[in-house]
């Protein structure tokens, strides 16, 4: 049987380690995150797996006994300030599978948060898919330091990186809290996962000319926050016109240079991405956006430049593995829960491609996340975890 | 007579203190700061000024011989990563004019560019117009540190503070770098001061509510960027139909919370400014600002508050100090100078409060200031140190 209370503590005691208020400060590397990193491969040890922390900071914990087996997990470390259950959910969830005596594999897929380069290097190095020249050249989103240097600092530089033999699973699961208000909204403790949004990612530079605010006639200037502002401007009239019905899109990031009060801008950074679960509205909304900065360009004193500097693909969950959640779901709380897709993207998106994969909500109070306020009813944590380890039963005897 | 080789090396040798590429990096306060304050009050012992660096910074030379005497002098801190002459030139030909035998006050004012609080503290404080309160309150604009620490790191805590009595001076004089384009766009070496913009400060705080970008949908989204994007759209549509013919306006600062590309904006910060040589232009777009900002809360769902943090007010330059530096400019270079208003504001603003103020200006290469590109021909310099020596002569002579 899933022992719930000893998965609760676990995740009270893993919210002590880099406390911020309510919430959590563990940013990928950093001393409080290394910390629970180490603390989790302890905990691996204490119920019979075999715990590595490999070479990108993943934590690994091998089941030794015989298959099929199942993988499981989520990420560890937090976005900054944020909440304590985002991630920690999936990594301390999958824990309490192992202990219930489960065959599984249980991992904290390293920096799924993005601290560094194109963040999920710890999913992507487990499958394969994340160069040693992709490592070279990532660098700190917020801190602009080198990842060979961070991981150096944190211990890891110099060690192996794990990859897995797909062959090894019968599927992976990831419980997460929703990030949103749908099962709120709809009075709802559930969501089994039907797939997980696409996501592209770009680049706008602004090229204006850094000048005396008070020197600088209108007709002069060059102003590259002006320039930005426009650009967005466009997409908030353009983008409702090509978009899906659950498309989302936002400039998270604006970066002046200088930002003084007194300096007209010469330089503006706009992290700009956008969501669906269908690759065709991302063409449209991606063509739309090369369209609003080419007339931009047309027509405006300050250039602008388009990157596309990532993209994820939709990934669609494993039907049997859903079909198990379900039936869990049902059995457990009928009637209190739902299928939806995913707005956020996560590591059992990058499994999914090398094994079947699913994932189960459990709902956020007031729809909030990446931000200490973040937080879920236990009740509601414990119904997940029971949810979740009976439908991993299900699936295996399945 | 004026020794321009001595003013043109005592300027290299300044612009070594804080060196960066070809300009200096000297916040108010910094290290390199204080070290060029030093090294002014060492110059002007050389040539017999009396030399105080007082409790806010201010680096005074006074002249012990008889009157009546002039005041002149500039500030000696840079924006960061900033232009080697802005003020420097203003403080360096102040020591020339002294070197050469006028009885001339020389002064540095400190933070007229705004590193702490208000700005302006030295000239503000050398009129009687800073109290202790303020500097109680005032912190670093881009550190956040208070004032009163600032000044116990550089050693002037405790220090009093020097305030002239206006009665001692016919007039104060400042030389400074145009930081515009209108002289070399007009091939003129020269420009005689007819008054100085006044500048309104405002704060634009924008609120909305900091969110997972995956998981919130459109509809549920406060995104505090878009709501600062719609201010700023509509104040660059409504502006252009209340402004002044020689009106500019500038949002130089905007700040994200928490600036992350996949978190929705919790909160923008806008650090607004208009000037005008026109207190009723000024009005009529303090007026349209507000009334943006009311109707953006009508309508939006991310509330705007509109704070006005602070005001200086337009001055205008002594005619006998323009006529006499009018006679300088074109004994000495006749057709190759004009009367022009300053768009900049500078600490003769505040002295033109107690006492006649007139500034000569020199051109800028391509305009460019605040920025370590900024320069000005050396032939310019050595004008312009000529107009001022022989402008200066000729006002205390008349």
């Amino acid at each position: 049987m899933i022992d719930t209370a000893a998965f609760l503590e676990d995740l009270d005691t893993l919210r002590r380690i880099g406390e911020y208020k309510t919430g959590v400060h563990r940013p990928t590397f950093s001393p409080r995150d290394m910390e629970s990193r180490h603390w989790l491969a302890g905990r691996m040890a204490e119920i019979g797996l075999e715990p590595t922390i490999d070479g990108i900071g993943n934590v690994f914990g091998r089941h030794t006994g015989p298959g099929p087996h199942l993988l499981a997990g989520s990420h560890i470390e937090s976005q900054n300030h944020a909440g304590w259950l985002d991630g920690a959910l999936g990594v301390i969830s999958a824990l309490a599978l192992a202990r219930a005596g489960l065959p599984v594999d249980v991992c904290a897929y390293a920096d799924e948060e993005w601290h560094f380069g194109k963040g999920f290097l710890g999913s992507r190095s487990l499958i394969g898919q994340l160069s040693e020249e992709e490592m070279d050249e990532a660098t700190g989103t917020f801190t602009g330091q080198p990842l060979r240097e961070a991981l150096e600092q944190a211990g890891l530089a110099g060690r192996p990186r794990l990859v897995i033999d797909p062959a090894r699973y019968k599927g992976a699961f990831e419980m997460h809290i929703e990030q949103g208000t749908q099962l709120e909204h709809a009075g709802l403790r559930l969501g089994v996962v039907t797939g997980i949004v696409g996501i592209r990612n770009f680049l706008i530079e602004v090229e204006g000319k850094q000048d005396h605010t008070g020197g600088t006639t209108m007709a002069e200037r060059r102003d590259a926050l002006v320039g930005a502002m426009r650009i967005l401007h466009a997409i908030d009239t353009e983008f409702p016109k090509v978009c899906g019905e659950r498309s989302v899109w936002t400039a998270g990031r604006l970066a002046l240079d200088p930002n003084a009060p007194h300096i007209i801008p010469g330089r503006a950074e706009i992290s700009f991405s956008f969501r669906d679960i269908d690759n065709a509205v991302m063409d449209r909304m991606a063509a739309a956006l090369a369209r609003i900065v080419w007339e931009h360009n047309r027509r405006d004193r300050c250039p602008a430049t388009l990157t596309a500097t990532s993209r994820s693909e939709p990934a669609l969950c494993d039907p049997a593995m859903q079909a198990a959640l379900t039936s869990a779901a049902e059995t457990l709380a009928p009637g209190a829960w739902q299928a939806m897709p995913s707005g956020a993207i996560h590591d059992s998106q990058h499994l999914a491609r090398v094994m079947p994969a699913a994932m189960l909500f459990v709902p956020s109070i007031g729809g909030i996340s990446h931000h200490w306020t973040e937080d879920t009813k236990r009740e509601d944590l414990d119904l997940g975890m029971r949810v979740l380890w009976d439908g991993a039963r299900r699936f295996l005897e399945g």
